[in-house]
């Protein structure tokens, strides 16, 4: 950030009165810009016994795969993001269930509410953003060319809880080692 | 936002190729600015079951009754904000621990986690944010005196599942009414 959104001036980074960190804030207008982490929201879609993986037809990560998921919208709750964000990737429609995974990685300032999906029939195509959309049983899933940290961590725990029967939210911290 | 943060001409609302929805674009650099939910952090601070709140200094409802709670800041993870928050609002020191709430609230484009608290010590006390800062025996919670509803649904659940003996965690939308 160099200039101002509000109006226009260049800012400078200092730390406001009150408060404890530098913001970005208006040399002319004083308004004061924070900037805060973004929630990525996604899903684990089902369909009898099966898990929906979209293969990227975007970077980063290219052609590797992963769970439909992206970041959550303004005047959206964190489940009708998933839902939304299940809909544009792999064309399919889900019934948001409970939540797999909380993932904070702070050296990209994001946080990952992961949830498992309920599939509503087995409808699900390539879109703009997945070259493929493809149901895999558990032995099938391309653990070598899945395209994130957070989805290898949510597809385990999440086939790991459902061989015990037993759901659970896994709370992770991610390092600063590509995600 | 009505300029570019990063060149200072001015922006239009449109949609980007590729998007469907309308951002923040600059008539000059093209730069595409997103606004997205921020995420709130607080915790439930619990010394030898009692629990720690305090009344707030600052508006929005100053001098009503919250949990220590506020903005997750971008490189921390979100238990690490939580304890930070809780530390900056009430001077106590607490080992964050299970998820108890997740709450989103779209009229106001947030998504707040509110975790368990262990007080590691019985230190608390007043800062620039808190009036005063006061542990609470469950029958003593000034319930009619809370600043917002996040606080009233956070404190209920946690309490409901102290006595069943079974933390849980829950998944709540809060509608159009004030938060």
């Amino acid at each position: 950030m160099k200039f101002c959104s509000n109006c226009g001036a260049p800012v400078m980074l200092r730390v406001p009165e009150g408060d404890n960190l530098p913001r970005h804030v208006c040399t002319a207008c004083e308004a004061i810009h924070y900037d805060n982490p973004k929630v990525v929201v996604g899903c684990v879609p089902e369909w009898q016994g099966r898990i929906l993986l979209c293969r990227r037809a975007i970077e980063p990560r290219l052609g590797f795969w992963t769970m439909p998921a992206g970041f959550m919208e303004n005047g959206e709750t964190a489940r009708a993001g998933a839902a939304r964000e299940t809909l544009e990737e792999s064309r399919s429609q889900v019934e948001v269930g409970s939540l797999i995974s909380v993932i904070s990685i702070p050296s990209i300032n994001q946080v990952h509410l992961m949830f498992s999906g309920r599939m509503l029939n087995d409808t699900h195509s390539p879109t703009s953003e997945s070259s493929a959309v493809q149901l895999f049983a558990e032995e099938e899933i391309p653990w070598d060319q899945l395209a994130f940290r957070t989805v290898v961590h949510t597809l385990h725990h999440y086939l790991e809880d459902r061989r015990q029967g037993s759901p659970g939210l896994h709370i992770i911290d991610l390092g600063t080692s590509a995600a």
